[in-house]
């Protein structure tokens, strides 16, 4: 491929930030030795056939790598990962070229699972999200979750810190790191493997698990940490941690362009426990006088017969996002063609008032439009969604997340 | 734009079939008059401005319309509709030309809110779903639900009907005609509007909604209609009942190429009440020689550490899906350059079974990447969805589909 090689790591003449290593289980220990005394700094090691296999050997060759990098204090990233990505230097360390091409931006995602990982990574080029570091842990050698969180809750770059968790064998440590972090950042946790079917897939003891899933909630909420249940819910949840401010309090407005999405919206704010917002009486009569007695004038507020006056479409917006009682707003409007020019519009108007109040929107457009213009929206502050109620749920997380910090600040 | 016109549709020389009116409101009864006079058989008012508008003035021209079309029996599709688009005969009288552009398909979707049925139609271009007709039923003049039930129920291109209801003056005739079409195919309806705030923002009794809302799930389930609680549910039972058959049972297996996939599959299992099948004896060795002892060899099964032997990955899942006691799969693999060609692969060896037993599949992949693959894969009747958890949810929807045959038809 046009890349120099060299037989072995010692044989190479300059000094050595970070090693890839991806030779058979067998020959790590070997290797890794000879990374000891290149004195590489970092180590990740994608080769799987560790702990986690049922042989005998994995779990030998485990202690024995960890034996090595213990004694030289070299910090291994592994074994059994698909690696690492920092997308703030461009280093890709992992086996998916694909990972290269991801949005740079601040979150920061450490993943139990490799599959997870990249699920998350490629529904981020999918819904748009972008992040600053992904790191595979795979068998957590000697770099744990609470290493990682450590390092990321003072890193500029990182905004929120994403973690998957499959099962640890210190939650103590884990939840000690967290409760340090989550003071200074958001962080949100999706923990697998809740239900005793998914333990027994998981190997571990069965029956226990369902109760230890409860307890992970629990300690999580204890240390701050938002917790969330899907996997969908994970990748909303650090969206909107990722984009939004943290609201007041939960009061909702929402403005759609069609009254079928403000309808689905208010049934998502009663499923999620938000209060669907009485406008001021000033809101009120300006929408009054904006809107035809064609449409709901009340909330949510159907500007659609208005489509078209996007002066109207932007008095309307701006009108309910400055009103005090409302402290979020969900926008709803599918793509026509004769209006695709409203979500530009309405990005200008929210371009400030979306770093004071969360704002959270739902564009449907066919496949392939509106691409620029949801990143647009998105580079001013509002998160996305594919659906109408998962932008209200969105903003449900960040609702829970304010109650959590006053819980856990209220008790420091 | 080259197209010929007239001042009148009575000055057209050819019969007409179907008119698209969107003049103003208040001249639509002079356009209708014109439409009876010329022997249209049927018509689309998209104008708005009638019934739905707050002026006593739309009431009153609904009547109006109403009696026009009434007496000379055409029938009014509309006012206050997007339109409707007929796929199988290439027909878009909607507002909306991207519509033109949808993949034919078997599903016929009545949508009473234009929006719901656009977002409806704009997920089916990037999740993948074919539609016969999509009707936006409008103020529904003198065209109801249970007219549109009536004629889709014997259209032989429409094999699951897809109703989405907001409020209608006569329930008893919608639950009479969907009892009736539901012996005959599958009909999934979700109803918008379910709690007390979305209530008022429909403007209809504060309070008593909620109530209402158990009254139509209730109803639903009596005549045999699978009642879904959101829109990406609404897709993904329509979707599921589209290209899959009906489950013998709740026995699930799952195959994945990513063992955090299939954990998060195991937890969609037991939280959609599911059974995680044990494998027969004959099945479980096969896997056993198959695997090695790196992976998963239980349900779920992780062929993950055989990606790159297609052919092992064929044998896995042909002994899974020809296995006695699996009544349903759920396939999750992620894209790996290496691996890009597995989901081919598989939609060979599925080819037969899916058409047997129903298989899903949740395959992410970074945007753009394995659409024709998707496409394929769902040609031969594996329905494929975003998250592993949306594709187990998916065989839930249809084993709950196959309990509520089982009662209406014990009933009967």
């Amino acid at each position: 491929m046009g890349l120099k090689s060299y037989p072995s790591i010692t044989s190479i003449p300059v000094d050595i930030d970070l090693a890839l290593v991806v030779v058979p289980s067998s020959i790590v220990p070997k290797v890794l030795e000879e990374c000891v005394s290149k004195n590489v700094k970092g180590v990740v090691v994608i080769t799987a056939g560790f702990r986690e296999a049922e042989l005998k050997d994995g779990v030998y060759l485990q202690e024995v790598i960890r034996s090595i990098a213990d004694r030289a204090g070299v910090k291994i990233i592994g074994p059994n990962t698909f690696g690492i990505v920092n997308l703030d230097v461009g280093l890709n360390a992992s086996f998916t070229p694909e990972l290269s091409k991801l949005k740079k931006g601040n979150i920061s995602l450490i993943g139990q699972s490799g599959g997870v990982c990249h699920l998350v990574a490629y529904m981020s080029t999918i819904y748009g999200l972008g992040f600053s570091k992904i790191v595979g842990l795979g068998n957590r050698c000697n770099v744990d979750f609470a290493d990682i969180i450590d390092y990321l809750k003072d890193d500029a770059n990182t905004r929120v810190i994403a973690i998957h968790v499959e099962g640890v064998d210190d939650a103590r440590r884990l939840m000690e790191a967290a409760g340090q972090a989550s003071r200074i950042k958001p962080i949100v946790a999706y923990k697998t493997g809740r239900s005793s079917i998914a333990d027994k897939a998981s190997k571990t003891h069965t029956g226990s698990l369902a109760g230890n899933y409860q307890l992970y909630e629990a300690a999580f909420r204890q240390v701050g940490v938002l917790a969330v249940r899907d996997v969908e819910d994970f990748f909303d949840a650090m969206k909107a941690l990722s984009i939004c401010p943290i609201p007041k309090g939960n009061n909702v407005a929402i403005i759609t362009g069609q009254a079928g999405l403000g309808i689905i919206a208010a049934d998502a704010c009663y499923d999620y426990g938000l209060n669907l917002a009485k406008l001021s009486e000033e809101t009120y009569s300006t929408i009054l006088k904006l809107l035809p007695p064609l449409s709901i004038r009340e909330n949510p507020i159907d500007m659609g017969p208005s489509w078209s006056d996007l002066e109207k479409c932007r008095s309307i917006v701006e009108s309910v996002i400055s009103d005090e009682s409302i402290h979020a707003l969900t926008l709803c409007f599918t793509y026509t063609s004769a209006s695709s020019n409203i979500v530009l519009e309405l990005a200008s108007v929210l371009k400030n008032w979306a770093s004071i109040k969360p704002v959270t929107a739902c564009i449907p457009a066919p496949y392939g439009y509106w691409i620029k213009e949801r990143e647009i929206l998105e580079s001013h502050g509002v998160a996305t969604y594919p659906t109408p109620s998962r932008a209200v749920k969105a903003l449900s997380f960040l609702v829970t997340y304010r109650k959590l910090k006053a819980q856990t600040i209220s008790k420091r």
